[in-house]
């Protein structure tokens, strides 16, 4: 995600720079091709450019609102993982309590670990859904042997989830939380498990293929006509009309492009890293822990 | 659903091809009757073409407006079904355990009995929605004899999820899970009811027959008027403008047509079988099983 | 409902045909007395339709929003109506269990009882809505003296759900069925209570009058202008321009209208009548039963 | 609320009558001094009616769009107290039940009180969304002692609230509930918690004044330099283009102002009255009382 | 939050005035290169300003659904955490009690520290949206070493809450809640949780940073070339036109950018500060207190 507040010109000018240079470049070469070669046929004011730009409009508008709608869905979702995270942690410190002294070191191990459990998991469902191996950050927070073993599954986050049910039950029957306090933990886990379904379903099923497509398209054939339409009234200010009309429409195009698909490695994606970052400090506070990491800085004026 | 990132062009050619094909023929027959034979009363620069554009700008825009959300919608509802599915073998797995030794295997087998009626249970439902039999699956998950059983109702997936609830309250009789557990898993089933409810919903209630026949309508009317409109001023370069913009509306009019049946056995069906198979994976790892199907890759770019 | 895939010509014909042969009449008038009488008075190319146009077009496309958003919450409802009720019926025939074999026969009973009045309820509820009389319907389900008794009660399906839930508590009093078990069925009827109550809500609130008289009145003014705005430029062809431009904005206007109220004994209604058929079916096989009615069928191509 | 299918051309003329007569004033103004006045500085055709005309739809539309979206709100919030106040009293009247014989007339009298507190509930919470007295409405249901005390407070439906809650621990600790039926009326009590709390934020956030503001700017500086655009070329017909598109606007503005406060005391109010005499004639009817007030009608077209 | 229903024009010309203004002179500055210094390449009329426009409207269009959108679903969220907090205190007051006359003082101390902890809670929840620090607030509410330690902690609402998940826990340990109340007080709290964490979401997640930038660099451009279209029509009336059309579109995307982020410290925030104010006014009055503060007043016409 682009931070706001910072100078953004060249990164705009970056964002459209070259198709907007391209497209000035054969605006010219139609001037060109116009005024001194004297090719009339290469333009006409007749041109229906209204019309073409009406049904690029509806196109281009809807695809602006469902991508946007796509990233918002997902960066709700992530805010559904931090609540939960946050919730389940809160009832894991303070709903499990042993039931002697004797049995304090081992509840508070429990509490450590399904935890760390929980730490482990959001870093490794961020990690599934961007494609890329999540055994560095694991390394951090989980023993050795069971990462080991996790290697051999395919969904990790599913996994880590199974043994955080497992976890719980044991307690439970260890009398060290009630029926209902389980059931409440339970729940959080069923709705991490909602949300990483929601997730899951917004990285597999991309817009349909042909929302992609054709906006594309219909804005590419839009740029080779409008100068042709324009060529005869505005002679050399061509571009000036043709090559901001193209960018407009370019840049609409491209800013849809980019959101649709919000868990893709770009600098559009959501901020998964620091929001993990974020349950991982919320967490370890909760439990007490002094020695947590710093949250997510900025690289270039993106969070990733 | 058409698998994006791969080579489109051969593909979306065919998808409106045929009638820009015919709409640029007669484009060219208007030209040559107004330009060659010089029946001049085909066309008139002063055809309203704005006007008629801006009436279906509005409901070509509405119907993709309505038709994504049918599609997506169908899309959200099989998230349930994945979300819903793992949450219920997660319980069965963790949550319903034998009460001394001598049980065991008849808790297993339960186990093992649920999850994959469970796994029948989503095949099903896929075929149910596509109105084809769903029997060549469920022969590789189910015992013959439940199978002869299950072809004389006429709700296949209705009646696994009745035996579903029937093995759990046996196993909550014989005590194998407490009364929360047994809560949490029957609200799956509810939640798997009213997912399945949602599905057939969308299934057996098409978009209204008018937001389908008069977008088509219109477009075509639309196609007819352009090239009069245009031949007087543009000549022989009419097809440029008419046939482009026809071509515009007739994909917007396409795009919105193929999305609005979600699951209706075309090319732009929500990817059904691909998700089933994913639940079968996780449910079969879920139980310990290492001899998982590998999961359903695209045929020819299409995921079905 | 209209049923898809019919030749509908002739529907579409019918459903537009008057008002749009009044407005060819009329035009035909215009031209004929700017044409023939030369009462150049009647028209002028400088009329602004396109700034009608825009107008009519924010209107209109509101409208067709919110009246498809009204018809498809109104089957969302149905649909929550035949989730739950199957849900209810699934735990009446499963969680309702005798304590002793003396009580097998007033047990199953007690479970026919409630899933017919289940049945009953629907239908009522679907005549509630369309204001008609549900006696015929609920004779064939429910015992005579029931059914004078109700016939004193202004909102049966009310009444009905009170009866099912002293029922349901009888049950829970004599041990036939858990607290839980209990709980999950008088959650689904209130879940039924909430969705009958947005089914009221559509049903007494209409869309806000003035949505309904302006883009009536604005179409109606924009087709008496049309004419005049085309007449001196296209002449004889006026018709093509205006009717067509007409025809579009009529054909608008007429889709919203017909769905912004979905239980109006129109062909456009959603399909209650199937619906509840569908219900009736899947809780007769529940019961075991094996005499179930047909399901419902399309008649001249609308479902009821 | 106006009520539909009645004869509506007067209050239509009524509705914006007082604008448009004005504007058509104010075209004629200007007609007669560029014709007669011959002041030609009065009007050009350049000037870009389209232009503006495409900003004020964005707007216009917009607020057209969020003011429905309160209205509704506001409607599906009155239709969730609708629904709990029926399922509050149902559970009320079925499921609070006396121990012995001994304690039936207390038991019934409990119901009776804890019912009219209900009815009471949703008088007082209509007044208070329309900053009125509720006291002549409650005097007809509670007792004169608690309305004496009810004055002192400032947040009267809450406080009923606070009381019935209190009541329902009564019961419970009488034994005259189980937990589970207590704990499924609370939580009746907490949703309609939530529902007052969402009415009250619509009473207490209006629209952003911005977009309350700016759209009546916009269009009223249309109506001026709308006869401006046109006088040239249509003289003594300027009236039927401006006069008829600022209608068309002023229509527009004037529907999305009426709708954005739905509980302010206009006739363009969600129909309170109307909903809380329904939920009372359900709620004594359940009761069993048979001196039920009739339903609201509407007066002079106007359902309050 | 600006108030409704106050003399606005002032505030309004303070609204986007300078750009304005700015627009103005340099319309006058294009006017008289063109007319008095005949620089004829300032202006033609063949300029595309409607192409530009229709591009211009899809992103200002989407930008304002989005801004409203977010603010919207802030105070949604805000109403969330109203009422929580109400039926929060309403089930501490009422279903927290003594076992035995000795508690009682115990027990009344308890409902008034949870309470108080609940007010400070939503005072800290404000202040850490806002980015200030709550110190001050809460020196009002809270015990001064309480204070102390909350300042070590960097999620002092969070914080809040753990310690109010204790306090219940202890309350029903010790007997003076039933299991059943606590569940429902947790929920509360858990509810909250969500909707701090929802409100977290929207401040730290702004709109896409393109939403931001380029509806802004569209609108510039598109003042920059009006004038120049214009000149050669309208001449010395060009500011009639550039500078209205200019202004509508200045003013539509002012207005997006100001709703965009809701919890910014300007005048068009969530009157946090008040809704805070009436949330201390209702739970102080649940606890029978007399000495509440007054609700917040408008200052200068602008709720905080």
């Amino acid at each position: 995600m682009i931070v706001p507040r910072e100078p953004q010109l060249r990164r705009m000018v970056a964002y459209v720079g070259l198709p907007v240079l391209l497209m000035a470049l054969y605006d010219l070469v139609v001037v060109f091709g116009f005024k001194v070669m004297h090719w009339t046929w290469l333009g006409s004011p007749h041109v229906p450019l209204g019309l073409y730009g009406s049904a690029i409009g509806v196109i281009v508008g809807f695809r602006n609102n469902s991508a946007y709608g796509r990233w918002w869905e997902g960066r709700t979702l992530w805010g559904a993982v931090v609540n939960n995270s946050r919730s389940f942690a809160r009832q894991v410190v303070s709903a499990i309590r042993a039931n002697n002294p004797d049995e304090v070191p081992e509840v508070e191990a429990l509490q450590v670990s399904l935890t760390h459990h929980q730490i482990a998991y959001v870093h490794a469902l961020r990690q599934h859904l961007r494609q890329l191996p999540p055994w560095e950050e694991l390394a951090r927070i989980l023993p050795k042997d069971e990462i080991e073993y996790l290697k051999t599954r395919n969904n990790v986050p599913l996994e880590l989830q199974l043994r955080m049910g497992r976890m719980l039950l044991e307690a439970k029957d260890k009398g060290w939380t009630s029926h209902l306090a389980w059931q409440a933990m339970d729940r959080n886990l069923d709705d991490l498990a909602d949300a990483q379904g929601g997730l899951e379903r917004i990285k597999n099923t991309p817009l349909p293929k042909q929302y992609d497509y054709f906006p594309q398209l219909f804005v590419q054939l839009y740029c080779l006509v409008l100068p042709m339409g324009m060529v005869q009234q505005l002679g050399w200010f061509t571009p000036l009309g043709s090559t901001l009309v193209g960018f407009m429409f370019l840049a609409l195009d491209k800013i849809g492009r980019d959101l649709e698909d919000p868990f893709d490695n770009s600098i559009f994606d959501v901020p998964m890293t620091a929001i993990c970052k974020t349950i991982e400090i919320n967490l370890r506070q909760l439990l007490g822990e002094t020695d947590v990491p710093a949250p997510e800085k900025p690289i270039h004026g993106v969070l990733w």
